[in-house]
């Protein structure tokens, strides 16, 4: 290495995480554009949430360091380059998908303060403001909280125990790989930014399925490596659109449309491989059963919680009985993924309709069994909006270990959404 | 990168593989010290030799290649810092192991002309001359090969095969020293520069056997690599010294003398760790019961061939034959090793004999099923002493299929030092 190259490395002060504003997923931006349209004056809280208690995030990561990189984060805007792929790049065949009023504001834009507070050995970390605004901090706190805890674990370890550590973690992630390459036709796309172990394993990860899958890698949610690695940007929406409607929901029978209202004013918005639903927020079950007619006619539904196969049936009788051809249809696996997972899903699915696979945490962050006291392994953090103008949201889901929400509302939505007993399954990750 | 640099990289015509004359076993510097004490003028004939046929080198390597690192190496002489490595390093701790007139010549000595030729699928590479001279040809030479054949399949793969390549490798590797680190007391030294899977790798090994196995690992024989780690220069001697001396015998009865004329020539010079009988050149059982008295006071014995764990014990009753007790010997295992190998051989000896490991290809050259078609996979090339003063050597060593030589000149020699039947075992690498 040069003399500049070192002295130049050595003058950071802080090694930043998040260096762009689009290393965050790419279904943030859609949503945040339709946020932007839609609801755009809607102050939302999201809350950070460790799930898994025996993670000490504060014991392990300095609370210093962790303000460093969440300033250095508010210290970004868009470049000009960002701006230009974000404007002049096709996304799911489409030019022009960001509207110039909405890539204004995004260019303008500093992502709001923060709140973090040590509480025990977590930390309570909230952003409060403008739908717009906060939601784009999700992607970017998790992916902060996730490598700094990766980094805590790894400043004990010596130069050589890491290159051993990233030679099995290549290993494991290739032979993943060379497993899923042997299933011709199958559809990968990367989902793991909010999770990954860091940005630059992110970034290997990706070149690897590229590598070993060729076309049938079908990109990353991540848009600073699709930008970068001239992939497709993949994603559609997820729970907060829901989440947040039905908190805004005046009574018990707009609640009940909140779920549909969502969808409708996306179905304005957006069309093709686009128009994905994502039915499991309050249960897919009752969801789909009082869908209205045009939802059906949508390309395709992502499951992302509850028995995956279950869901799937669930979703082909629903096709079947509004009198959709399933074989037309696309079915995106999104939950707790690993590369059996995925064969043994598209093996029974493959056929009878469209199937992809969108793989998160175990892709981008499988440290499982490579460091002492497996202190790498991923853990279950998530970022989600907890309150809309002053009402708390709620989550169902498929599965009862991913409710969110205070009890009383939780005992309400179950009984407008019709929910019945439910399945409980362990979280992966 | 910076500019520098990558222009600096594109300028060498070639990517030197030997660069040094001490990128070389420390053995072969002790025996040349010794024949060019004892026997500066004989003229001797290494050859290189392919015993894994199905491995096509001349179709792997090309002809003009070859000759540019061989020409490469017959450019180099001592470095003045090398020089002052060998003149004023500790070797067993021993100072000024090598003396005035010795260096003085090293200093002045290039390597003398090679012979090439293609026959076949395969080289022809001999190298004639004064035998202080020649027999530094063995080690390079050796390594060349090994790592052209290397180079010729790498360069098939793209960059990130290459990354998984190594990962894997490394991966391997570190799974090894894991399983021989849980083994307290465990002694091991690295022989693996002849048949190596590259000079780098190798330098990667011992980095990874210092980490894992601390002072267990007891050093390395490439005297280059020691002098840059600042490790142990390894090793003592090895068949070609009764070889070339067995060759150079007038009758039966000096040919069954000459291996323990090579044995009084060593003991002269040399005392403790470095008195190593090397006893399979022509049968271990005979040589040992027709040994001399003051060989049994030697400090231990290499066993290079044969089942090891029979060689030991042969050793073993023969030292309590002549008095000794073989708690106070050393066996040296150094043929065909894998953890599996030495973990069974330390558990088996430890105690009994003191026990030590010379690991060689196995440790720097294991790329067994990491290529597609097992292209890496490690083969059975040597460079051996085939002739002296016009006297074809011979080898029977304890396994007939590493026997040497013409057909009537073995028959001879297994008549002369009493060879009875042998076990004939696969040769591993």
């Amino acid at each position: 290495m040069d003399i500049a190259t070192r002295v130049w490395n050595h003058k950071w002060k802080i090694d930043p995480i998040v260096r762009s504003l689009i290393d965050t997923d790419f279904y943030k931006l859609l949503m945040c554009q339709s946020v932007f349209r839609n609801r755009p004056d809607t102050n939302v809280t999201f809350s950070l949430i460790n799930r898994t208690k025996d993670v000490p995030l504060a014991r392990l990561i300095d609370e210093g360091e962790l303000r460093e990189q969440l300033d250095h984060i508010r210290s970004l805007s868009l470049t000009r380059g960002e701006s230009t792929w974000l404007r002049g790049n096709t996304f799911y065949g489409k030019r022009q998908m960001f509207r110039s009023d909405f890539m204004e504001w995004f260019e303008n834009l500093k992502l709001p303060p923060y709140h973090l507070e040590r509480v025990g050995d977590q930390y309570e970390l909230t952003f409060e403001g403008r739908w717009p605004e906060v939601m784009l901090w999700e992607i970017p706190a998790l992916a902060v909280l996730m490598e700094l805890r990766g980094r805590a674990v790894l400043h004990d370890m010596g130069r050589f125990e890491l290159q051993v550590l990233y030679a099995r973690a290549m290993t494991k992630l290739w032979q993943k790989v060379e497993r899923l390459r042997e299933v011709p036709g199958i559809r990968i796309a990367d989902f793991g930014t909010r999770r990954r172990h860091s940005f630059l394993w992110q970034d290997w990860c990706v070149q690897a399925m590229l590598e070993g899958l060729g076309p049938n890698f079908t990109g990353t949610s991540n848009c600073l490596i699709a930008k970068n690695r001239d992939l497709e940007a993949i994603g559609t929406n997820a729970h907060e659109l829901p989440m947040v409607y039905a908190a805004l929901a005046k009574n018990d029978a707009e609640l009940a449309q909140a779920p549909y209202d969502v969808l409708a004013d996306w179905h304005e918005e957006h069309d093709g491989n686009l128009r994905i639903i994502l039915p499991d927020t309050y249960g897919t079950e009752g969801f789909l059963k009082r869908a209205p007619d045009w939802l059906a006619g949508w390309t395709g539904i992502r499951i992302d919680s509850g028995d995956p196969a279950t869901g799937a049936e669930v979703a082909i009788r629903w096709w079947k009985d509004r009198g959709e051809d399933p074989r037309d249809k696309l079915v995106i696996f999104s939950d707790g993924l690993d590369e059996d997972r995925i064969i043994d899903l598209y093996r029974q699915f493959n056929g009878r309709v469209r199937v992809s696979f969108g793989w998160g945490t175990l892709l981008t962050n499988d440290f499982r069994g490579l460091a002492p006291g497996d202190r790498l392994a991923p853990f279950s953090l998530v970022c989600k909006a907890v309150s809309a103008d002053g009402n708390p949201t709620v989550k169902l889901s498929d599965n009862p270990k991913k409710a969110m929400g205070p009890a009383e509302e939780i005992a309400r939505y179950k009984r407008v959404f019709d929910v019945g007993r439910q399945e409980a399954m362990d979280v992966v990750v």
